[in-house]
């Protein structure tokens, strides 16, 4: 393959606990081949940082700090929410970015992020094939909410998923403690897909898992909740239950929204919260007793002190695949994982185009689901076990983690 | 020493990560002395079990599974809120335990919790030697608080600082991802001590440390408060507050008494939470930004996979040596530490008298905090930094931890 010229790597969307060790990944593999990659760059907070020529010259950082992306949480470039705007409305942004890339001869782009963020990657990829400019485009999944398409799970998933799971075991040993009843509701991330709040079935294999469990997938009934706490107060008199912040009733409301306003984002998605402590004022005027809810908030997504081996592995892999798939001169696609056998474990690297991913989520299947819709089935721990396991080697300092720090000398902006 | 009966163990009060540290060392110690102690008990729910002769035969547990206790958060003997009576006024209780300790032939009462605790230890002590009955009463403290007076430290707040350290340098680094302003309040536990949020601070050294504290030892001046967060906000755009549930204004109000009433705990102690709630409700009057509210909840102090490994080993060297201190015939006494060196750190067993540690709350000295109230001086990390060293060596199962499972074989009610 022809000199491809310089390669760009953005991190998009919401923070998770591996978002860096992709970034590591692409930026170990891509400064390994100078012979290909002139010039690697990051760019600060995602597209935007292209669009405003905002980037840094990762050549410039110490390989060592590089190594420590691996166990440094949120995204080292930053992130943003920025959403481009529909081509045929507004086509600024589009030109900009043809324009940054000629302008500092970027020929590869390597995009991090959710389905939003595929999206982005798609329609920037079409619109620089229309203006015949040649440039390799690849997704490099993340999402702590595991909904991409096709893709058997996504990086960011399992070491979230070891969070809810080992914090769920804590927080039920605490929450029981007492000679006193008690109403315990986590709240756990998850706007349609149910996959993190199912997670803390995980915590149920080592006998400390939730009583209850309600996911989006299934519509919340208010009066089945109840009863369901009801039940499990009556006869346990210490109940846990893990509740999605996604959870609608019937009629398509959000728990907050039964009780006031809910905000939106920069892409339309309502701000959740507050859905433990809605749904604990609820069962405070049916069930009188001591209630406690929590939101495991951003400490689920950011927690680089229990993440996945395997899943700071695999996110590390899917960045250096993501630049030999660009070297290999393929694009228009995210790498993706398929799981060829699940007993032992097996994953492999996949590519899968990108219009297949874009704006689509996937939810956990309803198979996965006991009947009642409180509880999971053995399927979703068949297909959950495996990416959680391991614990990561972390290099500590003052037994705190020692994150990257990156000397982010400019490149842009020339 | 002749024959000294049996032994009864309870925990009581608040969990924290290492309380079953304390009681892996009473049992360890207890059951290698059968020619000392007759029977090993375990009270089921604190001193709730002495009174309704509910309590464990632990010399039937296995040995191996005593050992887990020291990974296992909680209190692994279930816990209690219940307070004796003033004898003065209702003595019922009093001669309950007496009747117990006759008739299971225990000479040896060792309790473990925090102030609370030492004041019941001290009262049933007082009584017992009224009725001349001969018994060791010997305090084992535990509380995340650190709020114990004359001990240099209580077992449970190195552990609870190293996740509050680990957790806020995490949530920095997500809270500031972003390239919009946001302004992010962290509600850390303390009633009337500012320990914990003390030690948000630690997350400063490695360069991810809070803006702005907020301690209970300071008078929580809200207007103060805002001008503080708006300076740092004007000049960063994003904004980490901690903040101590226990603030109070110069009124004494608490913050959730601002807007609304607080429930009070058997101990009449108010029921704290919603402190980041509201105030994050009160910043948005003033600035009109994203705000985020984050509660610790009980995962600081339940989070024994980010135990500090030197807490969990003092923690257990406090249960050896109260038992130690029983069998030389001592009473009365809670065993404490002395810090006769902090660099290198020197931690030794020390007894201080019940009454002395009884119903008495240690707050951070005003010295430690900076002049202005909002930080923290060198001397608090002096102090708080080898107190939350080493990563103990977790036995996991399916990268889960494997706490304790005992059998519980009822000993009581006979």
């Amino acid at each position: 393959m022809s000199h491809p010229g310089n390669l760009i790597f953005a991190q998009s969307g919401g923070p998770t606990a591996v978002i860096n060790s992709s970034a590591a990944g692409v930026f170990t593999e891509a400064l390994a081949h100078p012979e290909t990659f002139g010039k690697v760059y990051g760019a600060h907070h995602g597209i935007v940082g292209i669009l405003e020529e905002d980037f840094f010259d990762i050549g410039q950082e110490d390989p060592a700090e590089l190594v420590l992306l691996k166990q440094t949480p949120s995204s080292i470039l930053g992130s943003c929410r920025y959403k481009l705007a529909n081509i045929e409305e507004d086509d600024t942004d589009y030109h900009k970015v043809l324009e940054v890339f000629k302008k500092y001869d970027i020929h590869t782009f390597l995009y991090n992020g959710g389905n939003d963020s595929m999206d982005t990657c798609n329609k920037i990829s079409k619109f620089l094939k229309s203006q015949n400019f040649e440039c390799r485009v690849i997704g490099v999944p993340k999402t702590i909410d595991n909904d991409l398409a096709i893709t058997d799970h996504c990086p960011g998933y399992g070491s979230a998923a070891r969070y809810i799971a080992t914090t769920v075991m804590e927080i039920y040993k605490d929450a029981t403690v007492y000679n006193i009843p008690q109403i315990t509701i986590i709240e756990i991330m998850g706007r349609n897909a149910g996959w993190l709040t199912a997670a803390s079935s995980l915590a149920a294999v080592m006998g400390y898992g939730p009583d209850l469990l309600y996911l989006p997938e299934h519509v919340f009934d208010l009066d089945e909740f109840i009863d369901d706490v009801k039940r499990v107060y009556e006869k346990k008199k210490q109940v846990v239950v893990c509740v999605s912040e996604g959870v609608r009733t019937s009629d398509g409301k959000l728990i907050p929204e039964m009780r006031g306003a809910v905000r939106t984002d920069a892409f339309g998605h309502k701000q959740l919260g507050g859905t433990a402590e809605v749904l604990g004022s609820i069962v405070g005027d049916h069930i009188s007793t001591k209630i406690r809810n929590i939101e495991l908030s951003l400490m689920q997504r950011c927690a680089a002190h229990l993440a996945s081996e395997r899943d700071v592995e695999e996110s590390f892999a899917a960045g250096k695949t993501a630049v030999k798939t660009a070297m290999n001169g393929e694009s228009d696609v995210m790498i993706g994982f398929a799981r060829p056998q699940s007993d032992p474990y097996q994953c492999e690297m996949v590519k899968i185009p990108l219009c297949e991913v874009a704006n689509t989520e996937k939810k956990v299947p309803e198979a996965w689901i006991s009947h009642d819709g409180n509880n999971m089935e053995q399927d979703y721990f068949d297909y959950a076990m495996p990416l959680i396991q391991g614990s990561p080697k972390l290099i500590l300092e003052n037994s705190l983690p020692r994150f990257a720090q990156l000397k982010f000398v400019q490149a842009g902006r020339a």
